[in-house]
């Protein structure tokens, strides 16, 4: 009796799935995938990469080789990706072979600031004032109009971890900032909020909706430190919450897990900073603080499993490993947390090389998903 | 800046462990390690085997082949392995070479159910009646001395899940089954138990000690089928059984985790079955249920860094998914378990395929290690 009997839309276990993507993200869904009987089949472009260590199968090409591209996707079940900057041609490659999860437009939408911002603005959800900008002229011109005292001029693609932003306090500084970039840039005004928080969830092929309790992020330089839940976010905000992600989720018929980013005012208004079709840094305290992780989410969803139940166990905090953070392993190994290393070989700065959680009891009644 | 730095005790992050064995304890003992940022090294005698799926390397030979033994041992920081009949040429050579554990003693005197016996009784522990059986005659005089209405004779080495075992209930029966068995074995007296439990421990190199609380165990066919924590064991019977999982880790001078399975009699009393020098199936639920699993926790004490907590934050079950268990995945997946498969291709009578955890509050004080 073999267990790999599979229908078009589900994987059995035996499968493969593919990720795109070598990174600690695509490391930890290989990961997950293995706890459901899954394979794995990493795709990367630079070697070593974290995920390669733990895959079934490897491939080490460009993420523009067409050729290795569908060879790829012939290996695979079902394909996925651990990072958002996906080139539009190998998102057309691989789904033209094989089912792959989050769809092009979801894709397409997140690589673009200003395509984002427009997709969520259209849905209704509030989000930073913003106006696009692609001259120098309109530069000066869209700081006039919604810069306030200060604005962040950002490129409309490929930035991440603060990466592609100045924040700027004049007309005359956001010129300046354009000219720096000289790529098309979006301009979004400052927003006072209260803290960060963000919502993990998930949607399956048949529309089904899980959402992890949003914990509350703590960031510096640009990068995530620290994950809180529950944090400052109260009961009705957090349902709020899930409801926005809901709401982004089903305009694109997403199947996978999604990070929304939120800005909490004073007032407790929930304002969209940025969508992540993907895995999000703020979801990995459900490695302990959940029966199903993030991670194991979206294999079951790009499996088209039912999703599992996204309701915590207990309090959970959750500590990025930064760079030099790293060298401190072994006190770490040593202390009351979960550790988790990513197996890069090099300390970089800024480079995040683990995390650590921490669990306590649960302090807030056990609410659904 | 480089992760790798270890010292000749110390396996850095980055490092390799080998493990011997390629079955589901070796793929949940490399997905541990993977946690940990550390590569593992898979070497089985057979392909397809289920570590393979998650391992950085892969070594397919037979556990007598010397040469691919020491190059696999070369490529190594440190070796341990999934399952205790390593025959006893394979732990020289690999051990000639890399810090291996556990040792040779352990593991010869677990190979061996008469040794186990004697080293246990030998501590000043309790165990079933018992007396060698290497001949006929023997047989029938064992069984006269010992058998009262009923006894086991047992195969001394390379037993389990109940193979080279028949239940006899006269001197007659004793000769019949020693006749067909016609190798050494050992007559093990019945002992009239309550239930069963077992102890899943863990000892450092440098002789810290911490154990998981004492699952109760339900077996069918030999099988194990489910552990509870907690069982029905006592709160002073689970401090005993863990002080004498301590006293045979000690004695041992182990390095690992160990799994001690007991007989729970009607006043309470601890009978020591059988040693398991390895992570044990009865551990299974410590993924879920505690911060660092037995996986890791081996892996931790093979690698030379300090243990983790073994407190578990909630209760637990642990169902095995036996044979054709296993075909009911989609209804599991769609449960509130936490779904394991082992990624084995073909379903077989008696095959361990995977397990379900379910968690729930804690019912009991959180008792120390």
């Amino acid at each position: 009796m073999s267990m790999t009997r599979g229908t078009p839309s589900k994987v059995a276990p035996g499968g493969t799935i593919g990720i795109l993507g070598g990174g600690q993200l695509g490391r930890m869904l290989a990961l997950a995938a293995a706890r459901l009987g899954l394979r794995s089949h990493i795709y990367s472009d630079t070697d070593p990469a974290p995920a390669f260590d733990v895959a079934h199968e490897r491939t080490l090409a460009s993420y523009e080789d067409r050729d290795a591209l569908a060879r790829f996707a012939r290996q695979c079940d079902a394909i996925t990706y651990e990072f958002e900057n996906v080139p539009a041609t190998a998102a057309e490659v691989l789904s033209a072979h094989t089912p792959t999860h989050p769809n092009a437009r979801a894709l397409a939408i997140a690589q673009d600031r200003l395509d984002e911002k427009r997709f969520v603005a259209d849905l209704g959800l509030a989000t930073a004032p913003f106006a696009p900008v692609s001259s120098i002229e309109e530069a000066g011109a869209a700081f006039a109009r919604i810069g306030r005292a200060r604005a962040v001029l950002k490129t409309r693609r490929f930035g991440y971890d603060g990466k592609g932003q100045a924040i700027v306090s004049s007309a005359d500084e956001a010129e300046k900032a354009f000219q720096r970039f000289a790529v098309p840039c979006i301009l979004e005004g400052f927003v006072p909020f209260a803290f960060e928080a963000s919502v993990i969830a998930a949607r399956a092929m048949n529309g089904q909706f899980a959402a992890y309790d949003p914990p509350e992020n703590m960031h510096a330089d640009h990068i995530l430190r620290r994950s809180v839940v529950p944090g400052r976010l109260s009961a009705d905000a957090g349902v709020a919450a899930k409801s926005i992600a809901q709401r982004i989720a089903d305009a694109f018929d997403y199947v996978g897990v999604l990070g929304v980013e939120l800005f909490v005012t004073g007032e407790g208004e929930l304002i969209v900073n940025e969508i992540a079709p993907r895995v999000h840094n703020s979801g990995h305290w459900t490695l302990e603080a959940c029966i199903v992780s993030q991670f194991e989410q979206h294999i079951r969803a790009v499996a088209g499993w039912p999703l599992g139940d996204p309701r915590r166990h207990s309090d959970a905090v959750m500590e990025n490993l930064i760079g030099a953070d790293a060298e401190n392993w072994p006190a770490l190994a040593a202390g009351p947390g979960a550790l988790h290393l990513y197996g890069k070989r090099e300390i970089r700065p800024g480079r995040k090389m683990g995390h650590v959680t921490y669990l306590s009891p649960r302090t807030t009644p056990a609410s659904g998903g």
